[in-house]
């Protein structure tokens, strides 16, 4: 996507320098900062602190984060250290136990030093694939929102979204905002209702940022707005991501996501979450009693950083004395969920139809093992 | 209610200084500071930026403000003049209008110089009845605090509120927080989630504030939060005040109140709204229609303020050039609605059972006028 007119990415190697770079997401939207990571506690440390977030680019992330432990000391000891490391990191996101698992799985059968650049080969392939991931997913939401922009086509298509599952999420294109940026490439013309997304704000940070770079119409709301606006007829769907989706359909995203599911139900107004495949624990039926809910700390509730006006980034108390607690996401039972757009297609949120897309991931695993 | 361990109300007139002195609410947490009104500008100022909020304490300080500008010119052209620019300051809240006219009907039949002085009288008596009522309704609420709470005695009565409608919202006691603080003082185990309440941040700023003043123990989240805790069983109602309720039971509150009725009625949770009659708007039955929502400047969501490192209050840019829309209200339809606390007792949000309440408020009226 574009940054100042330029295309980016939000994460590449540079075998020259060997390291990985990455933007910075907490400095958004005020200022735009490359950083550079190349020991395990950078990689620690940038998803921790959220420097990347996002399921689909914490894959990613830990992905190189394991390989360039892996290139510095291939042992299986420094590997599984790397790797409690990284996963200790953040509890909700499937993506980061996907990615790490499936590097560990790539140099299992080998020894030595060549751990380290099989490890880092495998990185790559998980980063390209998540473009394509992206790229796929656009494309399916796009014949999605054309259908229903075609319900009414006097008036833009009015999209409300939830935190950021843009670009910034995953490496280019994103999942929820893929379709999006399809659609308005298309010609369509779409306008996006952005939450801010309390406490963090990714959405007044990330998303409004991301869609007034590519120039697209938005308006950022509070995340009170969404249910005002849906009984007014001001929203003609919603789309979110996904931090972990059950092989039942019930999707653990962002705090905040299953009140304006509910609202979307109570004025029928459709609800799809766009996610890559790597995104579902296919090991859980029920969201709400099996997945880890990350709680975060109070602080992000009761401080607050912005801009002042002599452009100094700063922080502000909000809270005095009293208590707060932060929990990052909650689950949105399947049953609230229009649909799941993934890479493979539009999938209903039940358990039949995510087989079928179960089914279809082993084929396509099957096929690339014996080609 | 108590500040730093000593009674206070959120408004009083002083006839020895002729003013009527307010506590600027749009200074709490970080400071409180009292400051006085005398012109119909102070008094339309101090309503139209928040330095007092919430329909019932606007209803006061408007009475207040009429009753002033009829000291100072009691002519029926200043007496329209200034009921007109009192009701431009803020165009949701009922009571605004009801106060004003409370006021024009009994200083109708006077002439000349003594009319000041009876719209002050008629003033000082709805600043007692709003300290009567609130006492009201935390009495009938906490009857049914008191018996939820016994339905799990082995556990706090853990109540969600949102913005804030307790004393800082009327003169003394509040609407959603009289029973509330009553439950408190009968020595129920209490505990309030406060919604923090975005974009003013009510909850964080003035309902955390007025809990902690008193003691009770209560935690601040974002206002996305709530959903997850009903899901998981961690509060026992929602307890929420009202700007405008129709006569068919619709409640008109701050934005956000509807997402949060409507996670109440998927997870069973009663959802009740406390509020004085006078909140009533008997001409309208349908809220979502009819009632008009305020929307106000879109800096309160691009920007926010709280205090420093150094103590001082300072304001941060959160957006950068996106646009934002920043509705006030939202309307919660009344089939989500448990019940209507009112200074007469608990009412049904159903058409049949508030023209009970109307027939009731009639007959008092009457006997009022023939006493």
């Amino acid at each position: 996507m574009q940054v100042n007119g330029f295309p980016h990415t939000t994460l590449w190697y540079d075998p020259t320098q060997q390291g990985v770079f990455i933007i910075d997401q907490t400095l958004l939207p005020h200022r735009f900062e490359i950083i550079s990571l190349t020991r395990l506690e950078d990689f620690c440390h940038a998803i921790r602190n959220m420097q990347v977030r996002g399921a689909p680019l914490i894959g990613v992330t830990a992905a190189y984060g394991l390989a360039m432990a892996l290139a510095h000391d291939p042992s299986p000891i420094n590997e599984a250290y790397a790797a409690e490391q990284l996963l200790a990191t953040r509890p909700t996101a499937v993506n980061l136990r996907w990615a790490i698992e499936r590097v560990r799985a790539t140099v299992a059968q080998h020894d030595g030093a060549q751990r380290g650049a099989i490890a880092l080969q495998e990185a790559e392939k998980i980063r390209r694939e998540d473009i394509l991931n992206g790229e796929a997913i656009g494309q399916h939401g796009l014949t999605l929102l054309q259908r229903i922009y075609h319900q009414h086509p006097d008036r833009p298509l009015n999209i409300l979204t939830h935190c950021n599952a843009g670009w910034l999420a995953a490496v280019d294109w994103g999942t929820a905002l893929a379709p999006i940026y399809k659609a308005y490439h298309a010609g369509l013309p779409v306008h996006v209702w952005v939450d801010e997304t309390r406490p963090r704000n990714q959405g007044a940070s990330l998303t409004a940022w991301e869609l007034q770079q590519q120039g697209i119409p938005h308006t950022v709301i509070v995340d009170n707005t969404g249910g005002h606006l849906m009984q007014h007829g001001q929203v003609d769907l919603c789309l979110v991501g996904s931090d972990r989706t059950t092989a039942s359909g019930d999707v653990c995203n962002k705090i905040g996501t299953y009140l304006k599911a509910l609202a979307a139900a109570d004025n029928q107004v459709p609800f799809y979450v766009a996610l890559p495949s790597s995104t579902i624990d296919w090991s859980i039926d029920n969201g709400i009693d099996e997945i880890p809910i990350e709680q975060r700390h109070s602080k992000e509730v009761t401080h607050i950083s912005g801009m002042d006006q002599d452009g100094v980034i700063r922080e502000l108390r909000l809270v005095e004395q009293s208590p707060a607690v932060n929990y990052a996401f909650d689950v949105t039972p399947a049953r609230l969920v229009s649909g799941l757009i993934t890479e493979h297609g539009v999938f209903s949120a039940t358990p039949a139809s995510l087989a079928a897309l179960q089914q279809k991931l082993a084929a396509a695993l099957h096929t690339n093992k014996t080609v």
